[in-house]
């Protein structure tokens, strides 16, 4: 399957797989029969139920998680509004392939495949506050290339991003979506001072002005507020709900680029849960628009993927429970 | 090192080894220089810091976690504060033997060794609303089991616990610790109903007045309200604190028994973390008066070390990314 406009796009998410009813209804019913007392598990029961249903088989395993980080340039860095050079994107992505960042070693630690897609660095997107930061067909070649990241034999996917300059177009992206003022959407990024804040939310309130005609389209808002690693993200997440594959969200960057999904298309999202909730400002109320309760809450604001990665570990244990668990019948313990 | 009576288990515990306050300060040093912006792995960089200085290396590893799992009965259970029978206590030790229970399942998806140890089964200890639950001997043999049940080359350690009834005898130690009524301190543990919290709380509250002279002294209140598999993680966590092997709480129950420690002697504990905080009422307020904030809230209330377990895997990334990241002059990336 493929789509080379972004009206094919949007039909792809009008026609998306469910979850298979049958295997949720079969892990539910296991569930109960789990040598525990009902409920113990807490949230990792329902993480359990969940999975089974996407997977299609009420005692899943999770064996094959891949991690797809995607790398892109912003033609608003130019306006000052990250505390780093643009530079550092094609460094980290060089830092990512050498395995020396983060999400190497949480790759790692978890077991994940991962992979390093760099989009046109050395062609950043647009100015957004000028123009539209990307073509319908520069958009499109962004989804195509996350669309086509996934790893159709992967059994969990998450996403992670590497952007100078991206918290912005997340905020720009956000903001156009869920309403309000572009202060309310905008925080510090990897660091920016007040200054650097300041200049963050006028660039994001110009690109809003800008583009307001077309803000009502939440794919038009990806093309002309995202940047490419954002898009690429958005075609990974789409992909996997075609391939059934569940989803872990990161953080703020990540969730900007999966609200687009689901704004565009409602229960878009259905087959991801929000990772963490990271350390910027906006990120609980973009999950709070999108219905997600995150799993982890432990002031991480890196990117990467990080937080999505870390998040496996706690999915790995839900699985691991729900399937190696003998029942109260197998055990010959006293069901209370 | 060994304790033949509770005045000898208390002057160990005065005079406990501490950090590596060079580690520690190494490793806070690294921290900085890794490719991130400064704070944005959040409370993993902590974690990674603080494990650094216990383990005395500024560049750790953590290949070794072990959990133990403690198990006891309780005489109150006669007077109905579980939904359970007693009987379970013996065949859930027989189910994590067989490898069946949730707790096995996260030892092997973490890669942490696990052991169980069964105190006494066949010997509750007393209706600790009519006596002491433990004789001096029995809680010295209780906490020794725990002492001795850690292993020296382990460089984690996880504590568990099985004992139909010990939320009673978990809630009659804090509140015994830290003052209050006894409605405060006890929650429905396993899922007892309104009739069997009423009794929970009435139990508590006998067991406070039945031992009122002597809850001054944290290691009376173990001995006169504890239960064995409480008295065995106490020691255990002793221990592990006398090799500086870190530790990292799990519930309600597991942080009732470490605070006898640090009400003991303050400071005991620097060497360990909350792992969760679990849905049983009152384990919250355990951990303020511990100041520990937890890792993980997800709702569980299941106990055999669950939450902790859950946890390694929050500190086998923090660990990672610590030691297996490139300085910002290793991988040529700008420091901004």
């Amino acid at each position: 399957m493929s789509f080379t406009t972004l009206a094919e796009f949007r039909a792809i998410l009008n026609d998306m797989p469910v979850a298979d009813e049958e295997a949720r209804a079969g892990a539910e019913a296991r569930n109960g029969q789990l040598t525990k007392p009902p409920g113990s598990l807490g949230r990792l029961e329902d993480l359990a139920i969940w999975y089974a249903g996407w997977r299609g088989d009420a005692k899943p395993v999770l064996q094959a998680p891949q991690i797809i980080i995607f790398a892109g340039n912003h033609g608003i860095c130019a306006q000052g509004v990250s505390a780093f050079p643009p530079e550092v994107t094609a460094q980290m992505v060089m830092n990512f392939q050498a395995g020396g960042a983060a999400i190497n070693q949480l790759a790692k630690a978890f077991g994940a495949k991962m992979d390093v897609h760099a989009l046109a660095l050395e062609t950043p997107t647009a100015d957004f506050t000028k123009d539209a930061a990307m073509s319908e067909a520069e958009v499109v070649a962004a989804l195509m290339t996350g669309w086509n990241a996934v790893d159709a034999s992967a059994d969990l996917l998450v996403t992670g991003e590497m952007g100078i300059g991206n918290t912005t177009s997340a905020s720009a992206i956000v903001a156009a979506l869920f309403g309000g003022a572009a202060a309310e959407w905008t925080g510090r990024g990897t660091g920016v001072d007040d200054a650097g804040l300041a200049i963050k939310i006028r660039v994001v309130a110009d690109g809003l002005a800008r583009h307001a005609d077309v803000l009502d389209d939440p794919l038009q808002v990806l093309r002309c507020l995202g940047g490419r690693e954002l898009a690429a993200m958005a075609g990974a997440i789409a992909r996997a709900r075609h391939l059934r594959i569940p989803v872990i969200l990161d953080g703020f960057i990540c969730s900007a680029a999966a609200s687009v999904l689901e704004m565009a298309v409602t229960g878009t999202l259905d087959h991801a849960v929000a990772g963490h909730i990271s350390a910027e400002t906006a990120h609980g109320m973009v999950l709070k628009n999108l219905g997600k309760e995150p799993l982890l809450a432990l002031d991480m604001r890196l990117g990467e993927g990080s937080g999505g990665a870390l998040a496996i570990g706690i999915l790995q244990g839900a699985i691991a429970c729900h399937t190696g668990m003998s029942t109260f019948s197998e055990a010959g313990v006293a069901a209370g």
